[in-house]
């Protein structure tokens, strides 16, 4: 029995739950509005961010990176026939490159480009004064929306000499990107015209089962961007 | 032989240190000082931070908590007999934790406290006006000197409870923790009068050989507190 908090829009979240469908696990999911600083939550994970996973017999497992590895551990554990699949690489350097570009996405791209637009964009629109709310800062918008550019050169970059973006198989790098890349698009921030290895690879991320959940949520706020859904876009 | 790309003041390359000393490795450090954006040390590690570390026949292993994965991995597939002192744990439910510490240090700890210490009292003196630097900005000090505080207590709160920060055994958690706090308290910005248990936890990380190299770290342009090098503080 697996318990996500998570928050549809938290590009964090929509790793963990990548991770979790490719291993072909269900998990409830419970939504948090981390800016509520819910006391519960707090004794769960005290960095106060989702996502965190729940699972029977387990300290709680905070952080997206955190998640993956353990997903990784135990699903590697279960010898289900499909251990060649751990997501995180066979061998010592393609786990660095998997881990390295996973820091990435949790630290730079989300820094850089994800947070700061769903935020301003959408939770804002949630948050009391007190908690943060108010109308999006422009400035921030215009910083990330041009920061998005350089990240996406960086991908595809990597998509024109790879099949997947940590080597020739799919890995907690290619969920983690496309998860951070997911929200970014939902707001329609992303100038796909420029990038045609990184919008091919994109295509290929939203055609697998493990993003139909993703690319079925919608935020009432804020309707996706309309070729967000769209695996041909 | 290792080569290790790292700022004597920056906590992470301190925490890649104390990892490569507690594995008994010696590695040649190479001193990068990040804000000049040195062009050979972009391609080593595009996100242009350290440390990053150079093994032979292998990628650039960049980042702190990437290097710990890959030391502890490269550690244990060495079977030289210390193999339970892989540093990350010997069961899922300790590496959860040791994994939540390394983040909370590599990304809260280091936001806010370390990072903006560190930058505005000392490598600010080092860049150009273009690079960032200029006189310290005492808003950002008193943010993270406020910051401090709570940290202590958190280090203070598990210190009480377990022999080492995440549980029985030393891990990479102490040695992020140590590494973060050891440059905060070069500066003389922890409070520890306060925190009984955290100080008496730090001097004993101070005490271990692998500490020697830092405590011996010192800036001509800034000289450490009093205190710092001493393990009885």
């Amino acid at each position: 029995m697996l318990t996500l908090f998570h928050h549809p829009f938290c590009p964090h979240s929509r790793f963990a739950r990548l991770a979790l469908a490719e291993f072909d696990l269900d998990a409830d999911l419970a939504e948090e509005r981390v800016w509520e600083r819910r006391e519960d939550f707090l004794i769960l994970n005290p960095a106060g961010q989702t996502p965190v996973l729940i699972a029977e017999g387990f300290p709680a497992v905070p952080g997206p990176n955190v998640i993956a590895e353990f997903l990784s551990e135990m699903h590697g554990s279960l010898a289900d026939g499909i251990s060649d699949r751990n997501l995180i690489g066979t061998d010592p350097q393609q786990r660095v490159e998997v881990r390295r570009l996973m820091a990435w996405f949790a630290e730079k791209f989300a820094t850089e480009v994800s947070t700061p637009l769903v935020n301003e964009r959408l939770h804002k629109r949630f948050m009391t004064p007190d908690q943060g709310g108010g109308p999006p800062d422009t400035d921030v918008m215009r910083a990330a929306r041009k920061n998005v550019r350089y990240h996406l050169a960086y991908i595809d970059w990597m998509a024109a000499q790879r099949d997947w973006l940590a080597g020739n198989s799919l890995t907690f790098a290619d969920l983690a990107a496309a998860a951070h890349l997911s929200v970014v698009d939902y707001l329609g921030d992303i100038p796909w015209g420029e990038s045609e290895h990184a919008k091919s690879w994109y295509a290929r991320m939203k055609s697998r089962p493990s993003f139909r959940a993703i690319l079925a949520d919608v935020s009432g706020a804020l309707p996706p961007a309309p070729h967000y859904a769209n695996p041909d876009f």
